[in-house]
């Protein structure tokens, strides 16, 4: 059995493969023979923490994935990550388990990926320009996967702390090679009626910018939010924008505040949302259909995402 | 993070301990602040398979575990295993995952002391000949457990095909180092009427001996069968039971078809059933209270056995 670090997922399992797991993902989503069991979920009442425990099997990709997640918040108090996480791959042609591995790393690739995928059928061709609005782990994966799909120029940072902003323009210049302009701002509405792309990577539970502010053609993407009580783009986002599309319907209509606040207040209506991820790759919803269009991505993450990325990296990492 | 090995488990941790570790989860299983949702089961259709989930945890123990099962009947045609097992450990006080081991030899220890410390408890002290009928994998937990808690002087060991039985022979005496007498027979009822306890491992639907047989002062352990539709006891056993004990009251009545059979008939109440193996070790009902005493133990195996035998394998082996 492989045991696979978040070291080694770093330095062999590049972004490309990783946008081209989740755009066979979104596709198995829709067309495939899937499991996705309902999570269980654990409370570890003493330390205030939960395990969660989440399988999903794909019959066309072969294998079966559990990813096993503590979230223990006060570990922050340790100066150690709330969130751990592991998944097993086990082949479903003989039950054989063949790798434990990390998946910190793997969720932000592919949670990165899932912004990828749906920004090159949204985003416009000649994107130069990017906000990111959240300078933690996962804007890491965003940026990288934005990279691949698009030849920006200039990269605008926020974070509350600064500090995590000038931490991100390292790794974008240090780790990715950027060779265009990364700026940190003091504040994104500065930038945001202003760029090509914006994407929100927070937890914050108000807007983090001014939806008035967009320009046609911009795309934004929304991954930061992940809570009913969580929201990131304000309900002039959605209104503005001609397209909006997520990355599953019924993950979204759990989690996603960003839709369910509005929805709550009568602002928005869940009609109004085009389609799914699976829809841009297989052709069932038109991409961006001129230079003009205002599009809205809004993802969760999904199991099919995870398992698929899994199974390429244990098999990037097989042979090494 | 430790990786741990069934031939480590085999090489370094020793019967003892994991009795020790399943007498402190059956007190724990009545006193302790435990969880145990309900397992998860995914069928992979493809391949007739079943993967299964099974997480628990433990506060007194300070430790989650997830246990993760695959069952591929099919492999059999393969030559490998059907059944694939692997525990994940976490720290539930940091949510760290601490160990992922091999899950097939500690189920065979686990469930061996499940039997001996009932054995402890329930068999006579002068027990001196014992006959294992089912001469499998998990027959070598069992007699290893017997040596531990009574002095053996015979060993007889039945199993439809001999050679597993001649197998489980040369185990005894070599791995075990067993230095009485082992003798296989060609036919359980030529003992099971002479034997101080009676030890049954087998999947058979039907008894495995005549319980009408049995004389005063036996200890029979039946923990072969698993499932309602299973069966190895006759009724005859329950019968002239003096003391029937089980493992947990909860698993046998879901399980065991030992019980569940003869209740289908009217044959039988689960009132009859004095207790579990918590109540032995925590006095609540008396072991053995004389030399003419029958007395029948069930085990379909528990949950809290797997973490806290799992916790003192992490623990050996992180001494290594």
């Amino acid at each position: 059995m492989l045991v696979i670090t978040d070291e080694e997922i770093k330095k062999h399992v590049t972004m490309k493969q990783c946008l081209a797991a989740v755009e066979e993902a979104a596709k198995i989503y829709r067309t495939g023979n899937n499991k996705q069991p309902i999570r269980t979920a654990m409370n570890i009442d003493k330390q205030n923490g939960t395990m969660l425990y989440m399988p999903s099997y794909s019959e066309e990709v072969g294998y079966t994935a559990v990813k096993i997640v503590s979230v223990f918040p006060e570990n922050r108090n340790r100066g150690m990550k709330s969130l751990q996480s592991k998944i097993l791959l086990t082949d479903a042609e003989t039950g054989a388990h063949v790798a434990l591995m990390d998946a910190s790393w793997l969720t932000v690739m592919r949670t990165g990926a899932i912004s990828g995928v749906a920004a090159k059928y949204l985003a416009r061709e000649d994107t130069r320009t990017c906000l990111v609005i959240g300078c933690g782990e996962q804007a890491r994966g965003q940026i990288g996967a934005a990279l691949e799909v698009r030849e920006l120029e200039t990269v605008y940072l926020y974070n509350p702390t600064r500090s995590k902003a000038e931490s991100l323009k390292a790794y974008i210049l240090d780790e990715l090679a950027f060779n265009g302009k990364v700026e940190v701002v003091e504040d994104p509405d500065e930038k945001a009626g202003d760029v090509d792309m914006i994407i929100t990577a927070t937890n914050s539970v108000t807007p983090v910018f001014d939806g008035n502010l967009i320009k046609p053609g911009t795309h934004i993407s929304g991954i930061g939010s992940f809570k009913p009580s969580m929201q990131e783009v304000d309900v002039n986002v959605l209104k503005k924008a001609d397209k909006i599309m997520c990355d599953t319907f019924e993950g979204c209509m759990e989690e996603a505040g960003d839709f369910l606040i509005p929805m709550e207040k009568g602002e928005f209506s869940e009609e109004t949302i085009e389609g799914e991820l699976a829809d841009l790759v297989l052709g069932a919803v038109p991409g961006r259909e001129d230079n003009d269009e205002i599009t809205f991505f809004k993802s969760v993450g999904f199991a099919m995402a995870d398992l698929v990325t899994a199974v390429e990296i244990y098999r990037v990492m097989k042979k090494q």
